[in-house]
């Protein structure tokens, strides 16, 4: 293993923000730790967005072999011309959904990936792609979270700030569906798995705080059983087994519990427990994080913000942090 | 009816923060609209509590005939000795669940709502009570709400604050049968009841956001249809009936586009749903608004914090809000 981390970047979808946030969050003077930051995309996307920034990025060429040195490199992913099924075939369009922007992210994902699995990153820091690009494209994943688990099933969606840490015991499912994968088998291997991805990350011992699935936590089975015969045998089988977790908390106060204490992270039981709270606690900076991966995957927690691509006000922030996440964690 | 509205407050359960924070929220120099406040609760409990906090607040007495005058009135209510079935039969438990404080808070209430239900108040503020205290005391309802759905079953909770506004479609019932619950009819009845009841308070007209069930709403039925098959067509129809309804939107977004929009009011399908946004989001200052009674029906958003009793340190900036919301509203 190198001695510096290997942080793989992507540079997301070329028609929206990513390329403009990578590039800002990298040379705008923010402290990252020191690493390999390896990009993954098109020379011509990273020159036409520097230019437009007015940034000059110190960029090496690189290929798979470890500089050793600290820096930004460039690893050039370029999709054959016959890989854009249709639009603008140079990749310049912007503000929407295209083909050839899907299918150039996506291979840049891939590429990404395939070095993190092959054990030459510690790291993947993913930049937004347009679902509906990679659709254009003939992707079949319907996006990075759902890629990922086709390697790797046990995946945890986790979305990390100062603020607040929530990991998602199931994520783009229905709701009902959500409601029956609520069972104590599957939930303590969750817990397990979710203590063990945790250990990489600073400060290396979280506290799981894990929210009821009902109203008050089911008010002793006045509103919901759920708590009883599900959550509450999990919780204790998963401390029986070293993972520190408590609960199951009132769905509506736990999260305050866990609001600013960095130690500490909230277990959600389905997509919009967690959203709902991440999104209005922490969202301007917040990270989306993957574990249960032999290397750590993060991306900043908003989309391609289509709607304001090339105009150079796109805030770096989430993508900052997104970074210094996946530079500061361990690999397994 | 009166020139002046006639805001009844109970103070709540005499051992918890009930009390304190209604004298503070009176008396402590906040600008509160004009109106009669009439007190429901036990003069000794008040006079306890005002020489607590060093408080002289002047309260006048007064049963039912309207004074024509603003101020501070007290309807005294005292239960009957036999009716404190166990416990110090002087109520003066403080800081845990007591079948006597228990019964002193419920027949306030009863009281008060009463005067509601004759026409004689126009608005009720009802300070924080104990479940356990109310249940010690052999009270059947087991909160405010309930109590008042025996009488108004079409009864609508939410929660109010500058920041943010939610209303429950639905609330104290377990997930599985709160999703069970989202059917085209009973929602669209909802969101027009929702309608009416909102055309109470200040500023008369708001926009309705409706979260919708699934993660993504549903995303084109790709994580769930209730969206298509229910939630869209109850939108549809409530605004062909002049309802201002529009969604459905994301659960976790749907909160960030209500908040700071003081004319917009988010519909939330079930409880934690609403709730976590609104405990994050407004907590300090939140307020409990019933609508669909003929009178309207705030409380504070906290409960009787046994924790801190008789400290003198209860923040009772949620109470005035509660009393604010209630002075300003209309009656039916």
């Amino acid at each position: 293993m190198s001695p510096l981390p290997r942080v793989g970047i992507t540079l997301g979808d070329p028609g929206g923000i990513g390329p403009e946030v990578v590039l800002k969050a990298l040379t705008q003077g923010e402290s990252l730790p020191p690493a390999e930051y390896i990009l993954f995309g098109s020379a011509r996307i990273l020159d036409r967005e520097s230019k437009a920034l007015g940034l000059s990025p110190a960029i090496r060429s690189r290929t798979t072999a470890p500089s050793g040195e600290p820096g930004l490199f460039l690893e050039p992913v370029d999709p054959a011309p016959d890989a854009a099924l249709r639009g603008d075939m140079r990749g310049d369009i912007r503000g929407r959904p295209d083909a050839a922007n899907g299918a150039a992210s996506f291979l840049a994902f891939e590429t990404a990936v395939a070095r993190a699995r092959a054990g030459l990153l510690e790291a993947v820091v993913t930049g937004p792609i347009s679902k509906t690009s990679w659709s254009l494209a003939g992707v079949k994943a319907r996006g990075h979270t759902e890629y990922l688990e086709t390697y790797y099933p046990d995946a945890i969606m986790c979305f990390w700030s100062a603020a607040l840490r929530v990991a998602l015991f199931s994520h783009h499912i229905p709701l009902r569906e959500a409601l029956v994968r609520v069972r104590k088998d599957g939930l303590e291997a969750f817990l397990r798995r979710l203590e063990q991805g945790l250990r990489r990350l600073e400060p290396g011992h979280f506290e799981l705080f894990v929210a009821g699935l009902n109203p008050h936590a089911g008010e002793g089975g006045l509103m919901g059983r759920e708590e009883e015969t599900e959550v509450e045998p999990a919780i204790r089988a998963a401390r029986a087994a070293g993972v520190p977790a408590n609960g199951p908390f009132p769905p509506d106060t736990v999260f305050r519990q866990v609001l600013g204490r960095p130690d500490r992270v909230a277990v959600a039981l389905y997509h919009d427990q967690g959203l709902i709270a991440f999104k209005l606690a922490a969202f301007e900076a917040g990270v989306n994080l993957t574990l249960g991966l032999p290397f750590v995957r993060t991306s900043p927690a908003h989309g391609t913000a289509f709607d304001i691509a090339g105009r150079g006000t796109a805030d770096p922030r989430s993508m900052v942090e997104a970074i210094r996440l996946a530079a500061l964690s361990r690999r397994a």
